[in-house]
Parts: C-alpha cells; sequence; structure tokens
C-alpha cells in the first residue's frame, strides 16, 4: 500500500464534500463563507477526518455515509484553531504559513467565522442524516460522540486548562489531561465515530479505540519535540515557540530522551492494539508510524 | 391565565434542568462551569425555551420530550451574548445590570465558555435522545430546525451583517435582514422546534410559524424603541447605547412613530394566526401582548 496515495485520496474525497458543506445561501454575509473557508482550506492534513473514513473502511462499513461526519470533525478542529489563534488566546500571527483568520478578517469576524463552524459541523451532520433515512440510532450516537468529545468534557476542557496554565508551572498530571483532552480526545472520536458509522463489533470498537489513544498522544508529544529539533521548513513554522511562550511541554517536563522513548512505546501500543487484524489493519499500520514518527 | 404564574412555572422547570446539565466533571477545567453557570443564571426571561414548551403544549404534545431542547436554545442564546460583548464585537461592560462575561473572566476564557455553551447544547439534545430511546426521526428533525437557525443561515448570519454594518449607512432591507436572522430565526425555531417534537399537525406548524416569525420581528423592533424611550430601571442597562454607537436601528430608520405603528402591526398579526385555536390559544396571546407592548 503507497500510504501518500492513500492518504490523498480521502484527503480529495473530504475537500468536495467540504466545498459543497460551505458554501453561500446569501450575499449579505458571503464574507463569513469567506473566511471560513479561508482557514479550512489552509493545507489542514485532514487527519481527523482521514481517521473516521479509515476506520470505518477497517469494520467494512460504507464510508459514503462516514462524509459528512469526517468533514464535521474537520469543521470542529479548524474552528478550534481559529479561535486558538486569537489574541485573547494564543495570539498567532501565523498558522500553516499563513496570516491567522484574525489576521486576515479581523477579531470579530474570526471569533464568528469559528462559531459558524463548529455550528456548521452539527448542521451538516444533522442534514445528512435526515437526507440518508436510514439508520438513525448509529448516527445519533456518532453525533453524540463526537460532541462530548469536543466539548468541556474533552477538547474544550483541554483549551481551558491550558490557557489557565500558561506562564504557570504545571506537573506531569496536568499535562497529561491538557494533551489527552485538548489533541486527543477529537482524535478518538474520529476512529469511533467511523467505526460506529460502519457497525463496528465491540473487539474492533475497543482496539480502534486504543489504537487511536496511542496515536493521539503519541501524535501531540512528536508535535511538541518537533517544536525543538524540528525543520522549520517542513513543519511551516517556526520552532521553539512553545519556549518563548513557556510552554508546558512534555519534553520541559520529562526530558527529550524521555520523550522520544515514550513515542516509541505509544507506537509499540498502537502497533499491538490492531496487529492481529491481519490485511486490513495496513492503513492504520501505516499511518501511525507516518504520525508518530515523523521528522527525526 | 396568570402569565406571570405561567411564564415563572416554565422558568423554574428550565433552570433546574440548566443546572444539571452545566456542572463540573472534573476539577482541572472547573472555571470553565462557574463562568458559564455565570452568564446562563444571569437573569435570563427563558423566552426561547418558554415558546418552545409552549409551543409543544399548545399542540398537545409531552413537555418532558422538549426540556432538552428547551435548555439547548437558551445555551445557544447565552453563548451568542457572551460573544457578541466580546471586545472583539460590541465591547459591553455589563449586561442585564451584571459584568458581562469577559469582564469577570477574562477574553480567553469568554471565548471559550461561549464555545463551550454552543457545543454543549447539541450535546445535552444528543445525548437526551439516546437516553429517551424514541421518536428519533421527529428529534433529529427538531435538532437540525434548532442547529439551522443557530447558524449562517440564521443567527450568525445576522450577527455578521450587524458587524460589518457598524458606523455604515444601511438600508431598510439589510435592517431587516439583520433583525429576522439575528434574533427572529432562533425565535422561529424555538416555537418550531417545540411544536414539532410535539407531533403538530402541519397547519398548526404553519400557523405557530407566523406567529414566532411576527412576535420575533416585533420583540426586536420594541428593543429598538425601548433603547430610546425605555425606563432605565426597568430594563436594567442604559438606555441610548444604539445612537451612542451609530448603530442602525428600525427607529432610526423608519422613525418613531412608524416603529411603534409596525410593532401594532406585528402584534396583530401574531394575534390573527393563533386566534381561531380557542382555549389553547391563551398562553401565546398574553404573552404576544407582554413581549411588544412591554413598557410605554
Amino acid at each position: 500500500m503507497d500510504l501518500e496515495k492513500a492518504l490523498e485520496e480521502k484527503l480529495t474525497q473530504i475537500d468536495k464534500a467540504m466545498d459543497v458543506y460551505i458554501s453561500k445561501d446569501h450575499d449579505l454575509q458571503k464574507i463569513i463563507y469567506e473566511s471560513m473557508r479561508y482557514s479550512v482550506f489552509a493545507g489542514g492534513k485532514r487527519l481527523r477526518p482521514i481517521l473516521a473514513l479509515a476506520a470505518c473502511e477497517f469494520v467494512g462499513g460504507n464510508t459514503e455515509k462516514v462524509i459528512p461526519f469526517a468533514c464535521a470533525l474537520e469543521m470542529i478542529h479548524t474552528y478550534s484553531l481559529i479561535h486558538d489563534d486569537l489574541p485573547a488566546m494564543d495570539n498567532d500571527d501565523y498558522r500553516r504559513g499563513k496570516l491567522t483568520n484574525h489576521k486576515v478578517y479581523g477579531d470579530g469576524l474570526a471569533v464568528l467565522a469559528g462559531d459558524a463552524l463548529l455550528n456548521l459541523a452539527f448542521e451538516t451532520m444533522l442534514r445528512e442524516t435526515i437526507a440518508q433515512k436510514s439508520n438513525y440510532e448509529v448516527q445519533i450516537i456518532a453525533m453524540s460522540e463526537i460532541a462530548s468529545a469536543a466539548g468541556t468534557s474533552g477538547m474544550i476542557g483541554g483549551q481551558v486548562v491550558d490557557l489557565i496554565s500558561e506562564n504557570k508551572e504545571i506537573d506531569a498530571d496536568t499535562l497529561d489531561f491538557i494533551h489527552n483532552h485538548k489533541t486527543g480526545a477529537l482524535i478518538r472520536a474520529a476512529v469511533r465515530a467511523g467505526a460506529i458509522l460502519g457497525n463496528a463489533k465491540e473487539e474492533e470498537l475497543r482496539d480502534l479505540t486504543k489504537y487511536a489513544e496511542s496515536i493521539g498522544l503519541g501524535f501531540q508529544i512528536t508535535d511538541d519535540i518537533l517544536d525543538i529539533i524540528g525543520d522549520e521548513k517542513k513543519l511551516g513554522k517556526k520552532i521553539g515557540r512553545d519556549i518563548e511562550k513557556q510552554k508546558c511541554t512534555y519534553p520541559g517536563i520529562h526530558g527529550l530522551d524521555n520523550s522520544i522513548k515514550k513515542v516509541n512505546e505509544l507506537f509499540e501500543e498502537a502497533i499491538g492494539a490492531i496487529k492481529n487484524y491481519g490485511e486490513k489493519s495496513q492503513f492504520f499500520m501505516l499511518l501511525a508510524d507516518y504520525l508518530v514518527k515523523r521528522q527525526y
């Protein structure tokens, strides 16, 4: 299997759908669609939607049904980045080498573009569920999974603790909380929602959840590591930002060597969770390798 | 019927449920629940949830089923106020006589509290729908109705046009767009969602929708009028803010006399839409009178 090609295929499928879901319905407020599209089509890797599609494939489900949910995950991820970049939060001018949303559209529209993307995520899932006229229960459970992961018990909870911990010494438990919630929760929900929509068996859902938890944390620690030893050109952003902002990171608390060791352990755990599924685990095997062993 | 008593009863029912829905699940992020509760329990009239419950009663449905949706509507309304008050938007220090959310918790937490309330609205509706294990279709349609009304084709669309029209001369059509979207859409959705959850007949839904559209616009024009001739003590806020901020308002474009005339017309239209339903329209009759004929 060619991983790059498989990723590209899924990305194209997602972007095509997203282009339809985010389109203006009235000239007066067209600026908000422009602003939403600016951030959505800013070169994201589409990790969460790709995970959702792949999890559905893994359990032998119909991925067509997953598309609206996959796009919703990306909308939620994008809104969280727009709000995170605001002066009121991280105050970042650049993301993925491009000006952040509020630097282009102003703080007010950036707040609204984030709100609009979060709202559109649910609009899209609900509207497409009604259009499909089937399987309401499975789709409601998948939506609920995504909603909980995006909220105060998940992603927002992580952002809150991250925000109130700025310029403070935090302990290892608090950092784990931030990583598992801010990034981990939505990655976990992406895999679980895809599997649920594909009618996963109980043990498949359990093993995929374990896989998602491991790569979610591994992905985040890798991000922390790359901010110290990464290649700015490959990353499309400056390194050393975490230290500059006195952000607590995994290498900051546990040291660089222990962080690299932890990433490798998580990689083994991820592989271990799915290795007994034979051929169909190939995509997830390659993806784990790609995600947690990036550029170092 | 004693309107005040009926309103109070519904409000108590809603606040009791909301108290359960917004409660902390982890000590680390407890500040976000505090901040959400600060704005949710800041003395709102609970107009949208009351409308949802009343619409369900009107069509003879079981209002227990409507509670999570009613609370979701209030969460969405509250989040929109928190974000609207931010320095990036309206930059208001007070709301209902209390400091605004960001003045108490800071801009970053206020952004997140708004996000969290919007997200919690969907979490609550989805979780309770799963718990009830029945009527998935009706509940998905009601959720979709609320989601669309809250998004770029509804409330957010209105906020966007309001924001980009600041300090600009706008025409009557643009002002109508703002009023119908920023406030009207969610009021309309509240009535429709309540009616849909109560299994409304087609003509009941049509007539209640007409009622909601009339009181929605009437309510907003009344707000504009009260900002000119209202009683600051009764309103719990300063008057003259719209003029100070050079906001375009209905009286600003059409004059005060025409605005009062328009409110009365809308009141007649609202009454006209439901007057043939006899006894069961009593609550909505009194409510229309209360809403569009406030304090002048």
